[in-house]
C-alpha cells in the first residue's frame, strides 16, 4: 500500500517537471516564431523567392498549429493532476481558456514584430470583385484568390496594417474551420450518447426546454437588448449601427447553453440521473435551435433595402426559413442514419471506417443542399446510436464510442483554449461596459424566461414534477460554450457584430469559470441527491407498480412514436425487433417477407420455445450476453403480435413497460461504457 | 449451417443493393454538382453577390469532398464483398484508384461547364509578388491572398481559363495536403506496427536494402533516364527542358517502394515471417531516404546559376544536405517519441489523446525546424511502438492501434482514389510514349540493381541466407505508391515535373495492380511456403538448439545496441527492465536512484523470491498475462546483473536468448493485435 503511494509522489513529480518543460517549450515556440528570419526580396530571382517564401510560410504554418498542440498538451496534463487529486473547481475546457489566454498575452505584449510590407494596394478600375484575381508581374501571373472583404472606410486598411502584428494575423483561424470541422465531431459525439433511458422517459420536457424555451430565451434577449442600445444611442454610448435584427442575432447565439462542465461533474458525483437528462438533452437540441434561428435571422438581414426594422412579414419569412432549413437538416441526418445499417460484421475497421464517413458525408451533403450540416450531423448521430448502433459488432461499438470521444475532446480542448487567446489577439475588439452589462442581465433574464415558466407548464402535466431545486440548477447550469463562440466569431465584419463578439467572449468565461466552477456548492447548497445509482433506479422500475407509471409518463405522442418505431422502423433497420410479418397486416406478407432480415426470424423462431411468462428475466438475462439481437426480440414478441390483432389496451402497457425494460438495458449498458470513458472526459 | 447462408445470400444481395444505389448516388452529386446554379452579378448589391458567392463556393466545395467520401464508402462497400467472397487479384487501394478513374472520366468528358468569366487578369505595375494584396475595387477593398504562378508564356493563361473546366479545377487538391496530412497517419502507422521479432532479427538486411539500396536504385534510375532524355533530345521527342537533376529527382521518388498489397497477401496466406519483414521494414525505410534524397536534390537544383548540369562538388553538398535533414529528422522523431512516455494510465482519453498530439507535435516541430515532417513522425512511430507502447494502459495501447490503423486505411484509400481520379482531371498531363517506356525499364533495372546485388553480399555475412526465390518475390513486390504519387504531384510547375508526373501515375497503376494482382501466382511459381504459423516458430526458438544461433544470427552493432537499450534506456523510459541501480556501475547510485521508476524495484523484489531456472517458463506464462511490466523484468533480472559485473560471455549469450524470447512474445502479442484487424485492412 505504501509502495502505491511512493509511485504516484514520483509521477507527479514527473507530472509537474512535465508542466514546467512543456511551458517553456510553449514559450520558445512562440519566441523562436517571432524571430524566425524574414527573406529579404531579390526582384532577381523571384522564382527561388516565391518559393522560398511559401515554404518559409509553410514552416510558420507548421509553428502557429505547434503552438496550439503544445497547448492543448499542456492542457492535457494539467487534467491529468486535477483528475488526480480530484480538484473539481476548473474543468478541462475552463482550463484550455486559462492556458490560452496566457499564450494570448505573451503573443500580444511579449512579442513586438513589425508587419512587413508586403501588403500592397492595388487601385484597379474594376466594378466586380471576382473570386480569382490574375496580376500580371512583369510578364509572370500570379494567382490571387478572395480571402475577405474590408470595411469601405479607408482608415481601416492603414489601421490593420499598422497595429495587426503579422503574428497574430497568422494565429487567427478561418472562422469557417470552426464551424466545418470542430463543431461537428462535437455534435455528433452529443447525438451519439443521447441514448439514454432517461432522456426517452423525459423527452417532452425536453423539446420544450430546447425548441420553445430557446426561442423564447432569444427573443428575451433580442428586446432587451434592443432596449440597452437605444438606451446607449440615447446617452451617445454607440459608435456604429446596431439594428434590431443585431438584437435578435445576438440572443439567438446567446441562447445555446452547452454545460459540458456542469455534466462532468454531475457525472462523477452521480446527480440524479432525471435532472441530467434534462440538461443534457436541453444544451444538445438548443444548439441546433440557436444555429437555424440565427441563421434564419440572417438570411433575412441583408434584404436590399437596408430596413433592418421589426417586420411581422420578415419575422414570418424568417420563421418560414427555420422551419424549412430545421426539417430539411433533420430529415437529411435523420435518413442518412437510418441508411448507415452496417453489414459488416465481420471486418471491424471497415465497419468503423464506414460509419465514420457515412457520419462525415450527412455534414457535407446538408452543407451541400443548403440546409445547416450541424443540426443534420445532430440527428444522424441520435438516429445512429439508436437504429445503427444495433447492428455494429461489439468490437465496432466500442472503436466508434472511442474515436468520437476522441475528437470530441480534441474539438472541445481546441475551441476553448482558442477562445482563451482570441480575447487577446483579435483585433477588432468592441468593449463597451454599458452592453455588456446590459447583456449579461439579459442573458440571465432569458434564461429564467426559459427555465421557470416552462416548468411550471410542464409540472401540470408531468407526474414526476420538476422541483424547484431542479429548477434553480438548471438556471445556473446556463453555461455558454463552443456554439455561442463558434457562431459569433463567424462574422465579425461590422461594428456591431465585433461588439457581440467581445461580449460573448466574456460571457463565455464568465459563465464557464464561475457557474462551472461552483457546481458542488450549488449541488450542496441546493440539496440535490448526490450518489444515485442509477441501475438501482432501473432495477426498481422492473416491479409492477412502476409499470403503470411508466404509461402514465409517457405522452401519447411518443407512445405512439415508440410503437411505430418498435414495429416497423427497428425490424426494418437493425437485426432486432419482432419480424415485419408479425407486425405488418396480412396484406403486406410479401413486402414484410422481403424487408425482414433473416436473423429476426432466427430470434423469433428460439422465441417460441420460451414461455412468454419468463420474458423479463429470460430479457435481463440476455440483456447482459447478446444485447443488441436478442433483448428486442424477447422483450417484444407477444406484444408486438397482440398489436397487430387489434392493440389491446392490456397488451401496449405490457408492450410499454418491457419497451421501457428494454430502453433501460441497453440505457444502461450504454453507461457502463460511458462510466468507463466519461472519467477521462 | 443452411441458415447462416440464407443470411449471407441475403446479405450479399442488400450489399450489391447498396452499391448501386451508392453509384447512382455518386454520378447524381457529379452532375447536381455542375448544375449547381451559377450566381448572376449585380454591381449595385456587392456586399450581398459576395456572401452569397461564398456561400456558393462552400456549398460547391462541401460537394466535391461529397465526391471523396462517396468513393471511400464505395471502396468499403466494394472490399467488403470481395473480402467475403475471398477476391484476392484486387486490393482495396487497386479498387479505389479504378473507382477514382471512373469518377475522372465522368468529370472530364461527361459534364460540360464553361469556366465561369469572373476571372479577371490585372495588369498592375508592381516588380514584386506580395503574398497578400488589397484591392481597391470602387471604394471597397478586397484582400486576396497568393495562390500559385503561372508559367510566363502568356499563351498558358488563356489556354488554362479555356480549357480548364471550373470543376476539374475544383476537384484538384493542393499538392500539399498530401504531405501535410494525409501522408503523416500512413507513414506513422507503419512505423508503429514495425515492431515485430523478425524486423529486428532481420535489421541489417533490411537497413542495407533500405539506405543503401533505395540510392543505388535512384541513381542507376536517374543515370538511364538521363539515356533515355538525351535520346529523346536527339530523336526530337522533347519538347522541353530535362535536367540531369531532374533525372536524378525521378530516380528518388520512383524508388520509394509501397507493398501494401502484397503485404496483406502475405499477412493472409501467412507467407514465411522473415520474407515479410524485409520487404515491410525496406518499404517503411525507404520512403525516408526516398523523401530525404529527393528533397536534397531540390534544394540543390535551383542554384541561381541555372548549371542543372553534374557536378562533383554539388553532388557532395546534396549528400551533405542529405545526412544533415535525415539526422535531424531521425534524431527529432526519436526524441520525441522518447519524450512521450505517458504515465497517466489510469485516464485513458487523456492518454491515447496525449499519444495523438505528441506524435503529431513531432511533424510539427520537423516542419518548423526545416527538416522533413514525414522522416521524424516515422522515426518517433518506431520509437513509440518500442518504448512508449509499454508505458500505456492495456485499453490505450488498442486504442492508439485502432485510432492509428483507421487514419491509414482512410488516408491510403484517399489518396489512391485521388490517384484514379487524376489521371483524368489533371490537367497538364505530358504522356510521352518514349520516356514512359523509358521509365519502366529504368525502374525494372533499378530495382534489379537494389535487389541481387545486396542479396550477394548479404548473403556473405547471414546465416540464414536470402534465397533466390525470396529475391525474385522482392524484386516483384517493388510497387509504387502514396509516396511517390505525393513527391510527384508536389510540384508539377515545369513541362519536366509534368512528364514525370504522369509517367509516375503510370508506374503507380501498372505495378498496383499487375503486380499487385499477380502475387498468389508469383507466390506459388516461386514455391514460397505459405500457410507458416508464426507461433510454432517462435515456441521453437525457445529450445536449447537455438539459442546458439541466435546470437550467431544477430550481428555484432545489433547486440550492442540491444544491451545498451535493453540496460539502460528501457529501464529509464519506460517502467519496465531491471533497474538502474542493477546495471550503472556503483558510482552513479544517486543518479540510477532518481532515474528508476519505482515500479521497476517492485519489479526486482517480486523476481528475487523465484529460482532463476524458472525464469523461462515462469517468462513464458507472465507473457499472456501482464505483459508490458514483468516479462522485461523477469526476462532479465540475472542476465543484467551479469552484464553489470563483467559481462560475461556465458551471460551475454543468456540474455541474448531471454532478450530474443521477450520480442518474440511481445512479437507475438502484437501478432494476435494484428491477427484480428489485419483482416479488415
Amino acid at each position: 500500500m505504501s509502495f502505491t503511494v511512493t509511485v504516484r509522489c514520483a509521477r507527479r513529480a514527473i507530472g509537474t517537471r512535465w508542466l514546467l518543460v512543456l511551458v517553456s517549450l510553449c514559450v520558445c515556440v512562440c519566441v523562436c516564431r517571432a524571430a524566425s528570419p524574414q527573406e529579404e526580396e531579390d526582384s532577381a530571382m523571384e522564382n527561388i523567392v516565391t518559393e522560398k517564401r511559401a515554404e518559409e510560410s509553410h514552416r510558420q504554418d507548421s509553428a502557429d498549429l505547434l503552438i496550439f498542440i503544445l497547448l492543448l498538451t499542456l492542457t492535457i496534463l494539467t487534467i491529468w493532476l486535477f483528475k488526480h487529486r480530484r480538484f473539481r473547481f476548473l474543468h478541462e475546457t475552463g482550463l484550455a481558456m486559462i492556458y490560452g489566454l496566457l499564450v494570448g498575452v505573451v503573443l500580444r505584449y511579449g512579442i513586438h514584430m513589425p508587419r512587413d510590407g508586403t501588403n500592397v494596394i492595388l487601385n484597379c478600375n474594376v466594378n466586380a470583385s471576382p473570386a480569382t484575381v490574375l496580376i500580371n508581374v512583369s510578364g509572370k501571373f500570379y494567382e490571387y484568390t478572395l480571402k475577405r472583404v474590408i470595411t469601405s472606410n479607408g482608415n481601416k486598411v492603414d489601421d490593420m496594417s499598422d497595429n495587426e502584428n503579422e503574428m497574430l494575423h497568422k494565429v487567427t483561424f478561418d472562422p469557417e474551420v470552426f464551424f466545418n470541422i470542430l463543431l461537428p465531431p462535437i455534435i455528433f459525439h452529443a447525438g451519439y450518447s443521447l441514448k439514454r433511458r432517461h432522456f426517452f422517459r423525459n423527452m417532452g420536457s425536453i423539446l420544450a426546454y430546447a425548441f420553445l424555451g430557446t426561442v423564447i430565451s432569444a427573443f428575451i434577449i433580442g428586446l432587451l437588448m434592443y432596449g440597452t442600445v437605444t438606451l446607449m444611442k440615447h446617452v451617445g454610448h454607440l459608435a456604429g449601427e446596431f439594428f434590431f435584427t443585431d438584437c435578435l442575432f445576438f440572443g439567438a447565439i446567446v441562447s445555446a447553453t452547452d454545460p459540458v462542465t456542469v455534466l462532468a461533474i454531475f457525472h462523477e458525483l452521480q446527480v440524479d440521473a432525471d435532472l441530467y437528462a434534462l440538461l443534457f438533452g436541453e444544451s444538445v437540441l438548443n444548439d441546433a435551435v440557436a444555429v437555424v434561428l440565427s441563421s434564419s435571422i440572417v438570411a433575412y438581414q441583408p434584404a436590399g433595402d437596408n430596413s433592418h426594422t421589426f417586420e411581422g412579414m420578415a419575422l414570418l419569412k424568417s420563421f418560414g426559413m427555420f422551419l424549412g432549413v430545421f426539417s430539411g437538416s433533420f430529415s437529411l441526418g435523420v435518413a442518412t442514419g437510418i441508411v448507415t445499417f452496417t453489414k459488416l460484421r465481420d471486418f471491424q475497421l471497415l465497419e468503423t471506417a464506414l460509419f465514420f464517413l457515412m457520419s462525415w458525408s450527412t455534414f457535407l451533403l446538408a452543407e451541400a443542399c443548403g440546409f445547416t450540416g450541424v443540426v443534420a450531423v445532430l440527428f444522424c448521430g441520435i438516429t445512429q446510436a439508436h437504429y445503427t448502433f444495433n447492428n455494429l459488432s461489439p468490437e465496432s461499438q466500442d472503436r466508434t464510442k472511442q474515436l468520437f470521444e476522441l475528437l470530441n475532446f480534441l474539438a472541445e480542448n481546441f475551441i476553448f483554449s482558442y477562445m482563451g487567446l482570441t480575447l487577446f489577439t483579435f483585433h477588432n475588439h468592441v468593449f463597451n461596459p454599458m452592453f455588456i452589462v446590459g447583456a449579461f442581465l439579459a442573458v440571465f433574464l432569458g434564461r429564467a424566461a426559459n427555465i421557470y415558466p416552462l416548468s411550471l407548464l410542464l409540472n401540470l402535466g408531468r407526474r414526476h414534477k420538476i422541483r424547484s431545486n431542479f429548477q434553480h440548477m438548471m438556471m445556473f447550469a446556463g453555461l455558454r460554450g463552443a456554439m455561442t463562440f463558434a457562431l459569433s466569431i463567424r462574422d465579425t465584419a461590422t461594428y456591431a457584430r465585433q461588439m457581440m463578439f467581445s461580449t460573448t467572449l466574456l460571457i463565455v468565461f464568465f459563465t464557464v469559470w464561475i457557474c462551472g466552477g461552483g457546481t458542488t456548492q450549488m449541488l450542496s447548497c441546493q440539496r440535490i441527491r448526490v450518489g444515485v445509482d442509477s441501475d438501482q433506479d432501473n432495477s426498481v422500475s422492473d416491479r409492477g407498480p412502476e409499470r403503470r407509471s411508466t404509461k402514465q409518463e409517457s405522452a401519447w405522442l411518443f407512445r405512439i412514436w415508440y410503437n411505430f418505431d418498435h414495429n416497423y422502423l427497428k425490424p426494418i433497420l437493425t437485426h432486432s425487433g419482432p419480424p415485419l410479418t408479425a407486425t405488418l397486416p396480412p396484406c403486406c406478407g410479401p413486402l414484410a417477407r422481403f424487408l425482414t432480415s433473416p436473423q429476426a426470424y432466427e430470434n423469433e423462431g428460439q422465441l417460441k420455445d420460451d414461455d412468454s411468462d419468463l420474458i423479463l428475466t429470460d430479457d435481463i438475462n440476455l440483456a447482459y450476453g447478446d444485447i443488441t439481437v436478442n433483448t428486442d426480440a424477447s422483450g417484444v414478441h407477444t406484444s408486438s403480435a397482440g398489436f397487430a390483432s387489434g392493440m389491446m389496451s392490456d397488451d401496449l402497457d405490457r408492450e410499454l413497460a418491457y419497451g421501457d425494460n428494454e430502453v433501460v438495458m441497453r440505457g444502461t449498458r450504454l453507461y457502463y461504457i460511458f462510466d468507463m470513458h466519461a472519467e477521462d472526459a
